[in-house]
């Protein structure tokens, strides 16, 4: 049963005047970000900095990447109240923060935009946890590539957004089911992840692609929402590879145009459409 | 007098084997990642994931930045131990930490990499304090543009790195003072506040540049080190936009080649190297 929500994304951008380098006057769109801070039973876990497009799915989201709540059944309300800055978390018990008092004395602030905070708990669970082995298409990975491309419509109008995206993998096709921009990117991916929540969504199948760095916290979530692949746009760290390998998440990175590089999981990727020599001398 | 201080920055960069598009193993760097738990006087006040380059700088600029220490010279030793991830903060009187405890109960996420936390009370004392009105030269911005595009070395190397500057203005000239390059571009902010703490530096005549998104975080550390001109390569976010209006911080963004917006206080940008006709019309 899902909870009971409301239904107040905000606009993601605003109009505003801006000098440009001729001295001209110009009317420019940039993006939102609003402070929100997430009550459970009404107490306080956390203020995000957000765009503010899916407050609901981004608190729920984000309740499920830190292990906070383990089911979607024992939350009852979602209620975004933007006068106050606040969404209330609601569980039929009543009673679902008594464990965290001690979760949230032990935050870790990470290289992650927007919601840098990882509780020290949800690492040693996703240790007890095996992804599928589940093979990637070189063919998927291009198709993803040209069709998220046209999907970054906040960040073409404003910048200062990342964006992510869940895919569904069916063999050589690629089927982008969410797409969700955010001034964080983590925002982004726990949107993602309380969507999934929302509609009972497996990650098994499933590619996440994120405009952003592949960091550790970002493998983190990755692995936490069940998905097995990891693309993006940007590089990677060393520790974000070191827990692909511990974690098994095939990571994907740099990828843009026909270029790509896979950093872990390469026994799963199936190059069925290696680019012609001319493209692979131009890399240089 | 400068604190006591260990040197013990990392190398910025790791190589690692990666598979390209072709199915070609390559060697590629990649950059590091490493948490390192920031405590002063014994106590644990937050776990920052960094590249660690500047591991000493950016323990002092964040608890500059944070406002948790208002003076530099309470402070009697900055010890980093990477084998235990962690940096001793000392002060000469052992207390400093009896204050915090109200403090490290307010924190907010932001939208900022790596250590998106700000605490509650460092807005309040921002706004009691004036930035100077200083002019700022397009030859100058242009100057800095050119200068720094040769300084991201890790990022052109490894990616997955945001880098800042701090540069002096003189006139129409611009010369950098710092860069420094983080996988969270508020390390790179704080590492830089460090430094000018250790330097002596004012802000006053300084412009920052970042290669981020001026997000309110970004905004509000400008405004803390005194420096009254933020540059950024990328965009800027609403709340960016009306902290640097309250607070007076010049706002130039989406500055690349030939190309920036003023956001916010035009008033003080002197137009003396406008771009003839031809650049203008290929804006679009």
């Amino acid at each position: 049963m899902r909870p009971r929500m409301t239904q107040s994304g905000l606009a993601p951008t605003h109009p505003v005047q801006a000098l440009d380098e001729t001295g001209a006057m110009r009317t420019v769109r940039i993006a939102g970000e609003s402070p929100l801070t997430l009550k459970v039973d009404g107490h306080e876990v956390v203020t995000l900095m957000t765009l503010g497009t899916h407050p609901e799915a981004l608190a729920l989201g984000y309740l499920r990447n830190q292990r906070l709540v383990e089911d979607l059944a024992t939350i009852a309300a979602v209620e975004v109240d933007w006068e106050h800055e606040t969404v209330q978390v609601r569980t039929h018990k009543g009673e679902g923060i008594a464990h965290w008092q001690e979760k949230l004395r032990h935050r870790t602030v990470t290289t992650g935009c927007a919601q840098g905070t990882v509780f020290s708990c949800t690492l040693d669970k996703l240790y007890d946890q095996r992804l599928p082995q589940v093979p990637v298409y070189q063919s998927s990975i291009y198709a993803l590539l040209h069709t998220v491309g046209r999907r970054n419509e906040i960040y073409r109008e404003a910048g200062a957004v990342h964006g992510c995206a869940l895919c569904r993998m069916d063999g050589t096709e690629a089927q982008i089911l969410y797409f969700v921009e955010d001034v964080g990117r983590h925002n982004a991916a726990d949107a993602i992840a309380g969507l999934m929540w929302l509609e009972g969504l497996e990650g098994g199948d499933k590619i996440f692609y994120t405009t952003g760095r592949l960091t550790s916290e970002i493998v983190m979530k990755t692995a936490n929402m069940g998905i097995p692949t990891l693309l993006s746009r940007s590089g990677i760290t060393h520790m974000g590879l070191q827990l692909a390998q511990d974690l098994g998440v095939t990571l994907i990175a740099r990828a843009k145009g026909h270029h790509f590089l896979v950093y872990n999981g390469a026994e799963h990727v199936i190059f069925d459409a290696v680019p012609g020599l001319r493209r692979a001398e131009s890399r240089g």
